[in-house]
């Protein structure tokens, strides 16, 4: 078997267009984020192999497949965007028709989004899971996903010519999992993986785990950001709540991340559970496994989701939004999305400039109704109860900036120590009721600027 | 009189932090923007004061004063954030008070916005109107707005000793509504004032006049953007039906700009009319001369609101994007706002880049609805009949990039003239119905990056 070891294989991480370490490595930053070993689940094999999607691409794996040896309980969550790629428009009718069961793989290109492609596209992406399908000698049994390029047709040939040599180097090592999570990667700076175990309180000898993969933020002309994700487990759930359970876990970490706002066409986020570690099947929303598995999903998107953060366009910093003491938890949710993607506090982030009046002033029109509409009611905000702080990375306490609506006097000093690491916790307590959100991000700098506004000569 | 003839007393404009012209001049390129004459409403006596609001300003007009030598019906129209400045608090209280009517004054400082400064800054913003009511020999009849540091008291006795200064210097010359003009500014780089002549239907022989300044997105540490604009004419209007045909003309002048999306705590645009032109007084919102100075009205604000979006934060271009087919207005404006506000559209604007699939990113996600809430029906897109042109500035033909939701052949060197030229226009068509909107916005530059992210050391 050919599996890629990517030690011996160096891969191109780290070479967006804008800064390209001479390597080709992945930056030192960020190595801590990159796992040199894992868990994984049991049944699952999965593989990354280099097809050349986009023809300048000769060693970077670009075609991601994620197999199980049984069928597996699927769910997935899609982009909300009118214009929903080919592969999106695909895998969601697959997965209804099978209503969550019966799938087996999942196969993933990166240098192209089969977005805007009309019928051709979706007839690509139906070929891609034909011939996945067929290599596993299942039927209907594979989803896809795509991201790279808009508005051009996939190298359909390219690709499905690759599909035995991606099978044939299926395994479950963590090389493996670290070659299929590298190929699903754009202009990400680092491979996006983790895995862990787990217990469920009805088997409590029994070792279950999961692992999952995802890509960030990152665009070379004329991409747009595409985040995807891959969640697989050895644990025993019924396809009819997968679909629940993903919902869930997804609305508190992918959908409460931010990189500045735009929402692709193909983002999609996939949970596999094959139940290949035994043990009694999650059936009911009501039963103690389903809640203890909801809360390892839900912890584990957070972590994973988080990486998509850490590898921002350009990003120096990684900001939790804490907003708490909200009178209600939609309102506490639009507080921390516009803070989280107010330019003006972005920019300050990355200027390490404890400007609480830009966060102040982004949490004072986050509720407010579009210009020409008739003005709302705001129970979330009340100035005089208002109150932010920053909650340094360090443990060391808080620095307040705000307090029941008016300003404290500053310590510059201790500001600027906290804002030099690239950690922060911006903490708004409204005072008006107990619901909470919180949301990631990170700065805006002049790389961003300098990836997204890349001349094309 | 202390007439400041700009010409002789050369004011610092062009002085970003960022970028500081050696000259301390208006920029080149926007000088075309400076009328070097007017026609100024009559009875209005406009001035700028050098006060030191600042105590680095000695130069800089930093205290604007607009009077009328009669009782004006005003209206204004407020932010809607939710953490009001204080003069944005008594100004809305006064107009309220007096009904939209009695008004003689707008008494106007920049270099701090009086904005979270609470009960003080409102005893401030108090004193202020006072200090003009009595100069004008008036009572509760003056509103005042700020501009500048966000947090930060007044520096309430020096502007109040000036109030005197500020009436004497009063005149009706164009230097003096240029003066007045530079005094809103902040680190906007050049003064934004236009003035007019029209008619009215029911009076064919009269003159009216109308004159506007307004002050653009800009900050240096720890302001925001802050949007003042004041109008002032000598057409007699009631005061029952100012609010409306302000109101009207903000909604879609104003209110369809964006720099950055972030909504100030101090935005005010005030218009006042004081009748010194004569003719029969506009007193229904059915009449002729209604409609016909709403007309004048609109496209007056329209023409000062563009003036903003020139002057944007590290603006390169200045861009227009228009919507049209939709099957409702409040899509149309949505779609044109979020297209607008989008960072990888903004930023692939200042790359010069035919990137129309961020376009159409954009308008797929604006009316989508937030994590977590119900999925929403979108009748205003419809993917297959979505078009997107450039309109070019040069008058040559547009540019196809989606026809019917099918992706065009770019021509890519034609693309590349187009986006030559400071204006563009996108124009997407919905093909869903007969509605439209209009928005105007700039690019995101390095230097957007460099001035907002501002190290304060």
């Amino acid at each position: 078997m050919n599996m890629v070891h990517l030690s011996r294989f160096p891969v191109q991480f780290g070479r967006r267009l804008y800064s390209a370490p001479a390597s080709g490595a992945i930056p030192a930053a960020k190595k801590k984020y990159v796992p040199t070993s894992g868990t994984y689940p049991q049944g699952f094999k999965v593989s990354g192999t280099v097809v050349g999607v986009k023809p300048s691409n000769t060693t970077k794996p670009d075609l991601a497949f994620i197999t199980s040896d049984r069928p597996c309980a699927a769910a997935a969550v899609f982009t909300k965007n009118k214009f929903q790629a080919a592969p999106v428009t695909f895998s969601r009718n697959l997965l209804q028709l099978r209503k969550n069961a019966g799938l087996q793989g999942v196969l993933i290109n990166s240098g192209c989004a089969n977005a805007v492609t009309g019928k051709g596209g979706l007839e690509d992406a139906e070929a891609m899971a034909g011939a996945a399908d067929k290599s596993l000698g299942a039927n209907k049994a594979t989803i896809v996903m795509s991201t790279g390029v808009i508005g051009q047709r996939l190298p359909i040939k390219k690709i499905l010519d690759n599909v035995p040599a991606a099978f044939e180097r299926l395994g479950g090592s963590h090389d493996h999992w670290m070659s299929c999570a590298t190929a699903i990667c754009t202009t990400d700076t680092f491979p996006k993986l983790i895995s862990k175990s787990f217990g469920l309180p009805s088997s409590p000898s029994t070792e279950y785990r999961i692992a999952g993969m995802t890509k960030g933020a990152g665009m070379i002309h004329p991409n747009m950001a595409t985040l995807l994700g891959v969640i697989a487990t050895d644990a025993p759930i019924s396809s009819t709540v997968l679909p629940s359970l993903l919902k869930n876990a997804v609305n508190k970490s992918f959908n409460s991340i931010t990189i500045d706002g735009d929402t692709s066409t193909n983002d999609t986020v996939a949970l596999l559970a094959n139940g290949a570690a035994g043990g009694a099947e999650i059936t009911s929303e009501s039963s103690e496994d389903y809640r203890a598995f909801q809360a390892v999903l839900s912890d584990f998107s957070t972590d994973l989701a988080k990486l998509v953060v850490r590898d921002g366009e350009g990003a120096t910093k990684f900001v939790t939004i804490r907003v708490e003491e909200s009178s209600s938890e939609e309102g506490a949710r639009r507080i921390a999305s516009t803070i989280a993607k107010s330019p003006l506090v972005k920019t300050a982030l990355y200027g390490k400039d404890a400007n609480w009046g830009r966060i102040l002033c982004a949490t004072g029109y986050s509720m407010i109704t579009e210009p020409g509409a008739p003005e709302n009611e705001v129970t979330e905000i009340i100035p005089e109860k208002t109150n932010v702080s920053f909650i340094p990375s360090d443990g060391s306490a808080e620095l307040k900036l705000l307090v029941d609506g008016e300003p404290e006097t500053v310590n510059e000093e201790r500001a600027a120590q906290i804002l030099e690491h690239e950690d922060l916790e911006i903490l708004v307590r409204l005072g008006t009721g107990k619901e909470k959100a919180t949301y990631w991000t990170c700065d805006y700098s002049h790389e961003y600027i300098t990836i997204n506004g890349d001349y094309r000569t």
